[in-house]
C-alpha cells in the first residue's frame, strides 16, 4: 500500500489523531519526509484523512510535543528532527507487521464494530442476542452466590473435563431432554462458542467441510476459516433445514460435519418441526454423518416446548450435543457444555487444558448450584413471560412500520426474528445510516454473505421504547432509501 | 444416577459379571463408548467395580462372545460393534478419526497423564506448580465475595479488552512494578496461558520462529507447534538466558519473538540478574527483538525482591508483559493480563472475542476487589513465609536424600528447583516407577527435550509430610537404577 492509498482506518480501534501521528512519524522514519520538509497545511491533512480539523491538531500537538516538527502561526510547520534522541535511540517495532502476520483471520470488521459499539451507552441495539440488563437474575444470583460453602469452591486447577459436581448436576439436567450422559462423556467449557472452537480445532483440519443452515450463526465465526475449514451454507424453509437438499450436498462435498440449531434458529428464529426431525436423523444415520446440535435457545419456548432434542434419539453417538447457561441465566458466567463420545471429550478437554486451564471455578461452582437448586425452572418462567410479551410488541410494530414492504419470521421462541427487506434496501447503508443515528444492527449478511438485505432482529435486549424509537429510525432511513411503502 | 456414581448392586441376586456386562452395552448403547474406543484395563475395571478380576475376565467373555469388543492380550480391548440388529441398524461413526485428524497437536501423553493423575487423590505430587490447597485463600475470598455489590456484577457479555473496572485496577497496579499501562493497553485474559496463545493465534503464523530460555515452560505449550510456530531453546547460565548466544540465534535465524520468565523461572526458579536485564534490554532494542516477559511469579519472592521487570524500561513498546493472579491467589479464578502496544492489544482482544467472549465476568469483579482492597498483600505476606519454610525443608529433604548424588538450583522465589540426576537416571523410567508408587513428578523433558535426566520439583503443592515421603520413593528408586550413592 502506497501512502497515496493510506487511509484512516476507523474500524481499528485506534484513535484517529495517533493514525495520523503515525503516519506523519512513518514517513519522517522512511525518510521520505527529511528535516526541513514543510508540511501540507491543517486544512489539507484534514481533507487529506477525512477528519475533523481538531483531530489534525491533536495529531501536530504530539508531534511538537515530542520535538520532531516545529513552525510558527502561519509560517507552516517543518519537521526539525528524525532521531528523536529524547525519546528513544531506536526505532520502535513495527508491531502492525505482527497484527497482520497472525494466523488467524481477523472478525469481520463489522463484528469488531458491533462489538465495539455495544459499549456505546448511547446507542439502540437491535440485533443483540442477549437477554436484557432487567431480565438478568441479579439478585438471585446474589443469594446463590452468598449461600455457596466456599470450603467446597475449587480455588485452584479443576480436572480437565472440569468440576465434578457441575458434570454430574448437568447430566441429572440432561435427563429432562431425554439425553442419557455420565459426567464422563460431558465437558465444561467457557461458553458454547468455545466449544466450537474446540470442535474446530480438535476434530477438523485445512480442508475439512462443515455443513450448516443457510443462514447460520456458524458463519459469523471466522475460527473455521482461520483452520482452513469451509463452512457451506444449506438452505432453510418453515421447518428448518432442507434435508433433501443436504443429502445432495453430503454426498457431493466431501463432508466432515453438520451443524446445526434447531430450536429457535440464531439467526431466523425457526424451529425445526418434528417431521423434518426424524428425517435428519434417517439422513444422518444413512450417510455417517456427525452433527453439532447447539441447543442453547432450547427452553426459551413461549408458547410450547419444541420437539425433543436430535440427541435424545441418537444411540449411535452421532451427535455433539451443545448447551450453555448464556441465553437463560447469564452471558457473564461464561458456562457452557458439550456431550459426546468418550474419544471425542477426551479429546476437546485436552485442547481445552491446553488453552486456558478450564473454566472458572467458580462460575463452575455458581452454575452447579443455579442448575440444581430450582433457580433455573423458576428464572426460566419470568423470562418467558418476558420474551412473550417482547415478542409481540415487536411483531406489532414491524407490522406498523415494515408492513407493506418488509416480511420477517414469527419465532416460537428464542430472542430473534429475521427481516426481508426490499432489494433495495443494501444492509451496509442501512448499518451505517442507522449508526450515525446511534441505532446498531445486525447486518444479514453476517450469517449468509447473500442476505443483504436482511438483518437479524432481537426482541430481547433493548427496552420496549428503544425497540420502537429503532424501528422507527429504520422506518425513516428506508424511505430515504427508497425501499419503504 | 450417573454412570460415575453407578455401583454393583451385591444384594440383586444378579450375577456380578452379568451386571458389568450389562453396564459396559449401556455405555455402547447410549453412544458413550463409540465403535474404536478402547476400553479401560481389565484391572481398572475391576478397581473400579470393587471386584476381582476374574470377575471382569467373565464379564469381557460375553461381550467378545457377543461380537461387541475385540483386542489381542497386552493390545487393549476396543468396542467393535455396536450393531447387534436388536439396539441398532446402523454402524456408528468412527470418531477416532476425526480426534486424529484436528489440527490442533495433542498435548505431551505425559501431561495428559500428569493433567489426569493430579486428580488421584492418593497420589503425591512433587511437581505441581501450584500453591497447596491450605496456601489458597478461601475464607478471604469468601469475605471478598460476600461483601461484594451484585448490582455492579456485570452478568452480561463484556466488553472485548475486559471490564474497564479490572483493567484500571490492573493498570493501577501495575505502576508498583513502574509499568505505565493505560486500561486500552490492558488485555485481560483467562489466565496467562490464554495470553500465550492469543499471541500464538494473533502475531504468529507458520514458520515463524520464537526463541525461549532452555528450559523454559513454553516448551511445554504444544499450541506454538500446533500453529507451525518453532520454539527454540536458549540455553542459561545462573543470570538467566545466556544474551551473547541469544544475539547469535537471533542474527542467524529470522526470529520473530523472544519468550521470557526473568523472574522465579519455570521451571529452573532462577532470576535474572540485575545486569543481565540491561544486556538483554539492549539486544532487543538494537536487533529490534520483540519479547514476551512472563512474570506470573515475580511478587514470590522469598528474600528480596527481584529486580524491575523489564517492561518497566520498556520506551519503545517492544515488550508484551504477562501477569496473573494464578500463582499467588487463585488459579480456579482463571484471570490474567497482557499489556503491550494498541495496535497488539486490539488484535488479541478480537481473537479473544472469537474465542470465548471474554472471561467470566464474576471472575473479574473478583479479582478487581482483590487487587484493589489490599487482599493482595495481605495474602502475599501469608504465602511467603509459608513458601519460605517450604523451600527451607525442600532444600534439607534434597541435600538428606541426594546429597552426593544429584545437584539442583536453589530459587530465590516462586515455587520450582530444576533437579539434575546423574546421567545413568532415565526420566522417564524414573516417572512410570514413581507413578506406580503413587508418586508424580514432572519430567524435565517437558521443559527441554534434552534435560532428561532433571525434574522440576515444586515445595509449593505437597504437604512437608508429603514432600519428604515422596523424595523419600524417589531416593529409592534411584538407587535401584542404579543412579544413587
Ligand atoms: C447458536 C449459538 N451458539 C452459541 C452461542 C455462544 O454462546 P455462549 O455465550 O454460551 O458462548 C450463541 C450466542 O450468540 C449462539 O447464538
Ligand atoms: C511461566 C508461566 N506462565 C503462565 C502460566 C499459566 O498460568 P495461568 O494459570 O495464569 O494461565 C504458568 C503456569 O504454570 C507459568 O508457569
Amino acid at each position: 500500500m502506497t501512502d497515496q492509498e493510506w487511509k484512516i482506518d476507523r474500524y481499528s480501534g485506534i484513535p484517529l489523531h495517533k493514525q495520523i501521528e503515525d503516519f506523519i512519524k512513518r514517513k519522517i522514519i522512511h525518510g521520505e519526509w527529511t528535516v526541513g520538509t514543510k508540511l501540507p497545511s491543517q486544512r489539507a491533512l484534514a481533507a487529506r484523512f477525512q477528519v475533523n480539523r481538531s483531530t489534525v491538531v491533536e495529531a501536530m500537538g504530539e508531534l511538537y510535543a515530542q520535538g520532531l516538527v516545529e513552525g510558527k502561526t502561519g509560517g507552516g510547520t517543518k519537521v526539525c528532527n528524525n532521531t528523536w534522541s529524547l525519546l528513544s535511540a531506536y526505532a520502535s517495532l513495527d508491531w502492525n507487521s505482527y497484527v497482520k502476520k497472525g494466523s488467524y483471520h481477523p472478525n469481520f470488521s463489522i463484528i469488531q464494530k458491533i462489538n465495539r459499539e455495544e459499549f456505546n451507552e448511547e446507542i439502540i441495539r437491535l440485533g443483540t442476542g442477549e437477554l436484557s440488563k432487567d431480565l438478568l437474575p441479579v439478585s438471585k444470583m446474589e443469594s446463590v452466590i452468598k449461600k455457596m460453602s466456599f470450603s467446597k469452591v475449587a480455588l485452584g486447577y479443576e480436572e480437565p473435563k472440569g468440576n465434578i459436581i457441575l458434570r454430574q448436576t448437568v447430566s441429572k439436567h440432561l435427563e429432562r431432554y431425554d439425553i442419557q450422559a455420565s459426567p464422563s462423556n460431558i465437558l465444561i467449557v467457557s461458553g458454547a462458542l468455545q466449544a466450537l472452537q474446540l470442535v474446530s480445532f480438535g476434530l477438523l483440519k485445512k480442508g475439512s467441510i462443515v455443513l450448516a443452515e443457510s443462514p447460520s450463526y456458524l458463519h459469523s465465526i471466522k475460527f473455521f476459516q482461520s483452520g482452513g475449514t469451509q463452512v457451506i451454507g444449506v438452505p432453510m424453509d418453515k421447518d428448518g433445514v432442507k434435508t433433501s437438499l443436504l443429502r445432495q450436498y453430503k454426498q457431493q462435498l466431501s463432508t466432515d460435519l453438520l451443524y446445526t440449531i434447531p430450536s429457535f434458529h440464531n439467526p431466523t428464529g425457526i424451529t425445526m418441526s418434528e417431521a423434518r426431525r426424524k428425517e435428519l436423523q434417517k439422513l444422518c444415520r444413512e450417510e455417517q454423518l456427525p452433527m453439532i446440535e447447539d441447543d442453547v435457545y432450547r427452553d426459551l419456548w413461549l408458547d410450547d416446548p419444541p420437539p425433543p432434542p436430535l440427541k435424545s434419539k441418537d444411540k449411535e453417538g452421532n451427535i455433539l450435543y451443545v448447551g450453555s447457561l448464556s441465553k437463560t441465566a447469564s452471558p457473564g458466567l461464561r458456562v457452557g457444555w458439550i456431550i459426546g463420545p468418550e474419544p471425542v471429550i477426551e479429546r476437546l478437554a485436552d485442547i481445552k487444558m491446553q488453552t486456558d486451564y478450564g473454566t472458572s471455578a467458580l462460575s463452575q461452582s455458581i452454575a452447579a448450584e443455579w442448575l440444581s437448586e430450582g433457580y433455573y425452572d423458576e428464572h426460566l418462567k419470568v423470562i418467558r413471560s418476558a420474551l412473550k410479551r417482547r415478542r409481540e410488541k415487536a411483531l406489532q410494530l414491524l407490522q406498523t412500520y415494515f408492513g407493506g414492504s418488509a416480511h420477517w419470521t414469527i419465532p416460537a421462541g428464542g430472542f430473534y426474528i429475521w427481516i426481508t427487506f426490499p432489494k433495495e434496501i443494501r444492509v451496509h447503508e442501512l448499518f451505517e445510516k442507522a449508526l450515525k443515528r446511534n441505532v446498531l444492527i445486525n447486518p444479514g449478511n453476517i450469517y449468509d454473505p447473500a442476505a443483504s438485505s436482511c438483518i437479524r432482529f432481537s426482541y430481547a435486549y433493548s427496552s420496549m421504547q428503544d425497540l420502537e424509537k429503532g424501528i422507527k429510525v429504520l422506518a425513516e432511513i428506508m424511505e430515504e432509501l427508497g425501499g419503504s411503502r
